[in-house]
Formats: structure tokens, C-alpha cells, sequence
């Protein structure tokens, strides 16, 4: 059977930035944290241990690559990186820049009342990633 | 300059499971979330992309390997696995169990009131993990 990679309605609202080899590149519309996601374009994956190996190094490499341009963009104090998946279930991970200024440092930012971004400082963002990516 | 790794402090009542051929792994005494740590044996190290390409396959191999024990052994609808590293700043991925039921489904565990796991359970949990790591 054929499968296709489809992306998960929850991220219809996300910005895309780029298609890596592995992982469709989005963006999240929230202000404070620069926040991106990487979705391995694999039908029916849920979680890390799902990929095959191939894939895993793939999404290791990203990791590497995304993490590398976030830090040099936005020099966060952290990056807080990681698969969760309680609610969407489809892989993706989570890059998110944190500065210890930042309205939830040092707690983890899932779930908390954020503000949406201002649509200017968006693109901007967007802008800067895809130059560098 | 030589440099020796050194487990953080903040692990100090974390129990070891086992030494992997990168990480520490290391289990936490909460109940509700079946919950491991895995710490690179690499000195200085804070984020992923501080490791070196090869360390980070191995990472992946050993998140991979570990990921799949504690599904089959405690059958979580969802593993939560990060690198959040806000508080302790030596890289530590979390793997943690979240099922359904749970206190905080779907909602994150990070930073939440948790209760002790009974000692008895606790030596249960790790040397169920021992066995089949």
C-alpha cells in the first residue's frame, strides 16, 4: 500500500519555512519564543523510535543544522528541544529559543497563555531563518 | 587539557540504571511516570549540537534503544522525550511514560508536583529496565 506523508491539520496555521531532506521546517506565530518545528515527512509516525535508523540520523542531522541557525540567529541561553506528541499525533519536534528574560524562564513553555506575534516580526523571523537554513 | 566527565549535582538522587556506550542512564523516583535520564559521558557538554556528529548517532542509537524498552515494558500512549536543560545545565535527555490516565495528560510534567514512587516499586521499575537494557 502507498502511503503518503499528509501534514497534520494542528499545524495549518504554522508558517512553512523549508522542506529538508527529512523534516517539513514550520514556524510558530508566538512572540518571545522563536519557535520552530521539524516534521519528517514519513506517513504514520508517531514517535522517534518509529522512524527507521536512516531517518533517525537524518533527524539528528537537522536537529544539528536548526539548532546550530537558531542559536547563531536569536543567541538564545537555551534551546529547549523536544518530541512530545500528547496532543498532535504526528512527530514533530520542537526547537524553541529561551532567554533566561523570557515570561516563563527557567519552566517549560507547552501549554502556557502566550501572545501571538506581531505579523512584521514574523516575517522577519521567517525571513531570517530561510536565509540561513 | 584533559577534562573528566562529572555527573551535575542535581542527579545526585537519581538512581543509575546502567552505563550505554555514550550515556548514563539514570532513573527518577516519581510515580505516575515511568522516567528515565540519559546523560552523554562527554565533559562540557549543554545542548545536542555541542556533541560531535558521531556522538550524536550514538545518542540517537541510545534514545532509540531506550525508547523502545519503555514502551514495551511499561506500554505508555506516549513517550515524552527532551532536551530542556533550563535548570541543569548539563545535557540530560528526558524519557519519559505519559499515559492517558495520568495526572497531567496531556498536559506536560516538566516543573508539575509529583509524589514519590514506594521505594519497592522504585527498585521494581529499575530492575525491570536493568534486565532489558
Amino acid at each position: 500500500m502507498f502511503m503518503k506523508f499528509e501534514l497534520h491539520p494542528n499545524f495549518s496555521e504554522k508558517e512553512l519555512i523549508t522542506d529538508l531532506n527529512l523534516c517539513k521546517v514550520l514556524a510558530n506565530n508566538v512572540a518571545d519564543f522563536p519557535w520552530i518545528f521539524l516534521i519528517p515527512m514519513r506517513p504514520n509516525i508517531r514517535q522517534i523510535h518509529d522512524l527507521s535508523k536512516q531517518d533517525q540520523y537524518l533527524l539528528m542531522d537537522e536537529i544539528d543544522h536548526c539548532s546550530k541557525i537558531m542559536k547563531q540567529l536569536f543567541n538564545p541561553d537555551q534551546l529547549n528541544i523536544a518530541a512530545i506528541g500528547n496532543i498532535t499525533p504526528q512527530l514533530h519536534m520542537h526547537i524553541i529559543c529561551r532567554h533566561k528574560q523570557d515570561p516563563y524562564w527557567p519552566d517549560v513553555v507547552w501549554n502556557k497563555p502566550t501572545n501571538p506575534i506581531l505579523i512584521n516580526d514574523f516575517h522577519h523571523q521567517i525571513n531570517l531563518i530561510k536565509k540561513h537554513i
